[in-house]
């Protein structure tokens, strides 16, 4: 007899040809509505799959969590091994867990790393191309860096989110931005308790402008502070950002999480 | 005046959509012909361009090098970003040089690297699924290495290749086969003074088969004694194939060649 267990997974996906990962009604082409219909093909039940967070179309991850309830005696490698068959190439599992019936991937994340890839060359990487956007422009790390301190801490970040419902909290705290320079490329490593809709891309595009000169690091905390969304920068590129790790009160997977 | 300049690139491609190097006849679907089209395009008259070697369908490269006679006035930095404006993003351009007028990046070249990756894990990683064959199983370094070790030197690679001219010599120099472990991937890097067609992959396919115990390390050693491809092993699938970077007598991009 079947009992029913909540299943943590780890996951990853390449994001290019998916509408995100929140599941939509018929023609749904998203990572949730990938995975619930495999699981429901393993199980013979729908159950939904509950993510760290919704990524949005085009958006890649290196380490996405999400829980499901699942009626089956499979064990854990088992649904590991069953999963990466039947799942389209682009989305692989790197881990099932077993975790306690409460277990909830959205509503228990402590904290979220997003990273973001930006080519300063003329060039698009080849072997890159859907996984970085292509500036072409050498942006000043110290503006950047500088910019990023001001939206450090807990604030309101309305004026870096793409319509939202106004009902809810707009209040975030954001624990560090990292910008480390890979030869011709650049790394940003977003870290914080959670995400508006779009805010890591507009986050991103703010401070490019602001390391091109065309705003100054300044002008960062007004717009954090005037909470209009039309004086911040530009929406960074789907392709660039990945969703590198979801944080718990434990280890759900151990080690590194791998 | 435009005057006619012997110019050599240095190409990096996805393999993945092309029908190899080598153009083909009407419906032309290869890295050779994407280039002659966009040269002719820059310079109004067709020059053939010259690889330093064919590439199968489905191979990569990370530092192909051709040569190709164009009646131009541009730079090299100004064809370079031609080239790249108009390749495909699959196709990109590192590096162009003028060379002397008899330069020749097939005659000439002295050495080619391949670079082959194989994950023993079993599962396929997402953002490499283009560019590793998923085994799915840990073949013995140790069988490998020795298997490989009949290889090195100049031999008769007849065993090693698939349908060739047999008015052509098939006597080649391998001066090198290291295999690398990187956490569950092996990276098999294979320096030649040339290379028969198919004949990497066959190599890699006839060590993986070592390494998992089908064959013997001696029986390698046998198969290039028997100038007979029936005793060899299999041919490893192209996706795991680059060809990584082609040798000349003198550098013709300078420093690392990037």
């Amino acid at each position: 007899m079947a009992v029913k267990k909540n299943m943590a997974l780890l996951i990853q996906y390449d994001g290019s040809r998916y509408d995100g990962w929140q599941r939509q009604g018929n023609t749904d082409n998203t990572i949730q509505g990938r995975l619930e219909t495999v699981l429901e093909k393993m199980t013979g039940s729908f159950q939904e799959v509950h993510g760290s967070g919704r990524t949005d179309a085009g958006v890649h991850a290196l380490g996405q969590v999400a829980n499901v309830h699942l009626n089956t005696d499979m064990k854990e490698e088992e649904i590991c091994l069953y999963l990466n068959r039947y799942l389209p190439e682009d989305i692989g599992i790197l881990n099932v867990k077993e975790v306690p019936e409460r277990f909830h991937s959205r509503l228990l994340v402590r904290e979220k790393i997003y990273t973001y890839w930006v080519e300063t060359g003329q060039r698009c990487p080849v072997f890159q191309r859907k996984y970085i956007y292509t500036l072409g422009e050498k942006p000043d790390l110290e503006a950047m860096r500088e910019g990023a301190g001001f939206l450090i801490g807990t604030h309101d970040f309305t004026g870096f989110c793409t319509s939202r419902n106004k009902k809810k909290s707009a209040v975030r705290t954001l624990k560090a931005i990292e910008i480390i320079p890979h030869g011709s490329q650049l790394e940003y490593v977003i870290t914080g308790d959670g995400f508006l809709y779009n805010m890591v891309r507009i986050i991103v595009g703010t401070l490019i402008e602001t390391g091109l000169g065309r705003r100054t690091p300044r002008s960062v905390a007004e717009t954090l502070e005037g909470l209009d969304r039309q004086t911040a920068g530009f929406t960074a590129p789907a392709k660039g950002l990945f969703l590198t790790k979801a944080v718990y009160g434990t280890e759900i997977f151990g080690g590194d999480g791998r």
